[in-house]
């Protein structure tokens, strides 16, 4: 340990957070030597305790620190929306409109990247649907190639039991993302989805 | 601890970094979360470890982990090149032409900050360019006000001692800050400095 530079050694661990480089990490890491030690500690204990305690949701597959989320364990099960990842039901929650549950597939039909509908949480999915007596189902995966493709199969996998399954309007622009989405485009999309 | 959400708390203390806010708070906070264990360790031990280990240089007053930093044990006496912080180090040393020592003054004069010439290490850098026999002393404040009055402070001080003080040439545009100028500005900056 004596050999590596400890603020070096910082800022390379600040380079692996996504679109952070050489000067921005170097910031990062000055302003973390600069505070006291109290403050630098609760920082690095904030990490250390996320890591710890974030589990997924037994339920919906989002992040938690419970085994059931709060979401899935105060709402009711009429509506669930669908999301590729546990990011974009932060995204989604901004949308005040919607007071439904979530579930997260942790990823996308793939095929050029082997992940077929087996690696992703649609199983799940069709078992919460059928156990909740859910009424509609809205796919909210992002509005590109492997979005829509799940979208798609998963469409067809729910509407043999009866559920209804919409989809956000294409208010968002094609190859954009979910996570990047303002709140006034999320809005109008969620109120202008379709029929599937 | 029960009540605040871990991954709210890692948020909170990713937005408290310099011009981090919420969404991209949060992608930091994913980006963590999503790690093996070990990861996220690392991560939030290279904080503890660069608070703890890191200090002022006894000599120069820049950050290292040694009692007398790596530049000031190896490199020749003959140059200072005075710095306000920390980070200015970092920015000049990307100018391989320049090889020889550093002073941190910690700060510029700023009379409406009430920060006079007794609150920064002027005292220090007199005593080392004595001690060293230093015979030139390069002034790389920032081209703001502040900056300004400082280089000239210092350069009224040292002119007494026999010492050439020298500006970093105006290369850079006024009220732009040392941290952020790109490499072929400072070089030229420090190539036609010139004699105060």
């Amino acid at each position: 340990m004596e050999e590596i530079d400890p603020l070096e050694r910082l800022v390379e661990n600040f380079k692996t957070l996504p679109g952070v480089g050489q000067k921005t990490a170097q910031r990062y890491a000055y302003s973390i030597i600069s505070r006291d030690e109290e403050g630098a500690n609760e920082f690095a204990n904030s990490i250390i305790s996320a890591k710890k305690k974030i589990k997924y949701c037994s339920e919906c597959g989002n992040y938690t620190d419970k085994d059931v989320c709060k979401i899935c364990s105060t709402r009711s099960g009429d509506i669930i929306c669908v999301v590729k990842e546990p990011k974009d039901v932060s995204a989604m929650e901004k949308v005040r409109a919607y007071n439904g549950l979530y579930h997260v597939l942790h990823g996308t039909i793939n095929p050029l990247e082997n992940r077929g509908p087996n690696d992703i949480r649609i199983k799940e999915l069709l078992e919460r649907v059928s156990k909740l007596g859910t009424k509609e189902v809205i796919m909210a995966t992002n509005p590109d190639v492997e979005g829509e493709a799940t979208a798609m199969y998963v469409a067809k996998l729910l509407k043999p039991l009866g559920v209804k399954v919409s989809r956000l309007a294409q208010g968002m622009s094609m190859g954009s993302e979910l996570e990047y989405a303002d709140e006034v485009t999320l809005t109008k999309a969620l109120e202008k989805r379709s029929m599937m």
